[in-house]
């Protein structure tokens, strides 16, 4: 069934081809769950901005990207130290072509976009290293489960994705402490991905919390306020929300791991009514491990968009074939669910004219 | 054809038979915009609260009680000096029982309710007797407009309500000042309509603004800005947006001038895709015309719930037919709505029994 589109079945496929025949043709709304934390300050660690005091705009500017064609609050687009454009770009182009319809959530920002957000409650993350990394978590969740119940009463299915600098550091943080061993497994947007750096600024929260690992297996909200960032409960809390109702795909890489933990802690029957979608790029990825991470927490399927930049005429895009930016702003899933909704009529060749598109008009 | 449904066509019988035949078994969205103005506080202006102090948690409470069918941000729930409460304990139940999901768009607030919100960028407004009533108009018109669209593509109509405490008084303002003669006219949630001190203080705040009748005819930005509150561009913003695609309810009683004074001014074409949903005891109020308003400023039908509270064995709801509340929190449109989605199953008795039903657990 799936032949004719360009996703793969990574992971769980029973549940891969339920969800499928569950959507397919149907409406999806996209959530962009945006937040930031001081942690992606800390240098080396994430490649969101073209400096790490450019972080607190990548994810406002990624959703001005996605809503208007082009972002108010910086220049250009957010781009990596090397000059790779963000995922954003990948989604927007997808949002587009399929008319799937998207709203914001913020957990938490430093720096509000120029757009209408969802706000559930929450300020921007700090640094893990102090072990009080996120404030109010409770009530983060608790709001945004009753945005995701809302959101479930008026979409066929939700598709949920993020953006949020220092995000797989932050993930890592919320998966050791819950039990989820995802020490090597967490992705990254640098050409190298530093595994120790990450783990050494895990552990220094870690330490300062005076927790070990799995100490939190049951406790997501705890995991969260030690050495978390405001994007996981935010998200868990759409999650929690609307997967009672409606099928949710979780779009993102190797982060949703933690999102998964925090939501089977709060209620694991809602395992079964999700999918993680992502991109080609994560599950080809060598320095990360998105299915060793699932594998541990439960049965759920994992979808791929078979994305293909290495045709494309730019260097810019061609660099998403090398591995470094990989996914984000719930690139894949919305790929996904844009070959979804028009029953496969919105392919991996579309999708790349759209992006060039959209990449001269903003970048070259 | 609406012989069989509990609500009167008012004005322009065409217009809102029209509307009626667009949206008849369809599903609604209904959103509350809440927002909060200093002007509220002046004595005698506003019981949409015990003391005029109380007014900063009306709206927020309010959207509570639609919500979680309680309040949280106080005990009970909002009611006036007289103790007749708020009548969001009629939309709340006129929502559940046509399970109408529903969103709450803030355009300013003081005090923020346990819920998440759609922040378009405001803040409370000021006392309109300065002149200098709203801050950064134009931008929450821009964000309300892009919440509008995305609203518009996940209903099949929308119905648009508000909560602002004092907003008569402000509405009275920005119709002054764009030339809509609504002197006499706006209505209150007061047992002796105080139009002297409401066209006082409007007069107050024209003349620190240096403007006379009619000078903003074609600039609702400025005629907010000097002497209107956060709730009306917010409101105008979501009606902008939202119009050009799907028919949108105005659920409200007279304020509804001032928002489509705005909305004409910015673009006329949207008018007739709009309609206003009131109550009967607006229509029937003989201290305030709303009728008489609407008429100045074009051809858009009004429809009236033909709600009927005088068999009800509780005081605090008969009340209702003394003509005080009237209306609020799009009360009057979402019971339209409830039993046009329901083809006429939800009728007004089934709403009182509702409505009874929870001002028991509630308030009695």
């Amino acid at each position: 069934m799936a032949g004719k589109y360009d996703f793969l079945l990574v992971s769980n496929r029973p549940r891969c081809e339920s969800f499928i025949e569950d959507v397919m043709g149907k409406e999806p709304v996209f959530i962009c769950v945006v937040a930031t934390t001081e942690t992606a300050k800390i240098p080396g660690l994430s490649a969101a901005g073209k400096y790490p005091e450019l972080t607190d705009y990548t994810p406002p500017a990624d959703v001005e990207l996605i809503f208007y064609g082009g972002c108010r609050c910086i220049q250009g687009v957010p781009v990596t130290p090397e000059g790779i454009p963000t995922p954003a770009l990948i989604t927007m182009s997808a949002l587009k072509l399929a008319e799937i319809p998207c709203f914001v959530v913020s957990g938490g920002l430093r720096v509000k976009p120029h757009l209408p957000i969802v706000e559930v409650g929450g300020k921007h993350g700090f640094d893990i290293r102090t072990g009080k990394a996120v404030e109010g978590v409770e009530e983060i969740v608790d709001r945004a489960r009753v945005a995701g119940e809302s959101f479930s009463k008026v979409a066929d299915y939700l598709v949920i994705g993020e953006s949020i600098p220092g995000g797989t550091t932050t993930a890592l943080g919320v998966m050791l402490a819950m039990g989820v061993d995802a020490r090597g497994k967490v992705s990254s947007s640098m050409p190298s991905n530093p595994h120790q750096l990450k783990l050494k600024v895990v552990e220094e929260g870690m330490s300062s919390a005076g927790i070990g690992f799995g100490d939190f297996r049951e406790d997501g909200l705890r995991a969260v306020a030690c050495v978390g960032d405001p994007m996981i409960p935010a998200f868990a809390g759409l999650v929690l929300g609307a997967a009672g109702r409606v099928p949710v795909m979780l779009a993102g890489g190797t982060q949703m791991g933690a999102v998964l933990s925090f939501v089977k802690a709060m209620d694991p029957r809602m395992l079964r009514n999700l999918v993680v979608g992502t991109t080609r790029w994560i599950v080809e990825d060598s320095t990360s491990d998105l299915k060793g991470i699932v594998r541990q927490i439960g049965r759920v399927g994992v979808l791929a968009a078979d994305l293909d930049f290495s045709g494309s005429k730019h260097a810019g895009l061609r660099a998403y074939e090398d591995a470094v930016v990989k996914e984000g702003v719930g690139a894949g899933g919305v790929c996904i669910a844009a070959m979804l909704k028009s029953r496969g009529l919105i392919t991996k060749e579309s999708l790349l004219r759209e992006v060039e598109k959209n990449y001269r008009r903003l970048v070259a």
